[in-house]
């Protein structure tokens, strides 16, 4: 079964988004795909990074993306945000 | 000839580093990575964004790492920092 599922990182502590990471793996899934957007792209790092090294070592890096997206801002005014996709496999 | 040139992020402003990056590849680079820690990550992806999508559109992402590097900090003890290295290629 090829399960795909994600979390999306924002302004909560890094390890609540560890702790889903971990539970997704945990309920048998064999991918989860970690996104963020602006300054939670860093956010997204750590979490990968503290997911694999401390609590998950089987699981691998599989491929990361990272690109543009258009946000409407208010005033109907556009802007551009960094995205960033990291699909972690196990 | 392959010459690799880096560009550090860290705290001034994304221009200044995007400008860094299309010297190197005006000079005549072939290669150019991006690297960054901790919260400088976003403002590395933003980097690359604007690089590639702005000014040099025939600038390609070879290769995305992440990794955790152990800082000192003062009084000894040390901390965990995400790295990211982005290498892109023309």
């Amino acid at each position: 079964m090829s399960e795909s599922n994600s979390v999306l990182i924002g302004r909560k502590p890094v390890m609540n988004y560890v702790l889903a990471c971990i539970t997704l793996f945990h309920s048998g899934s064999k991918e989860v795909s970690i996104k963020a957007r602006g300054r939670a792209i860093s956010r997204a790092v750590d979490v990968v990074e503290i997911t694999r090294r401390r609590f998950l070592p089987d699981v691998k890096i599989q491929k990361i993306d990272i690109g543009t997206e258009q946000l409407q801002v208010e005033g109907g005014a556009s802007t551009n945000v960094s995205t960033i996709e990291i699909t972690l496999t196990r």
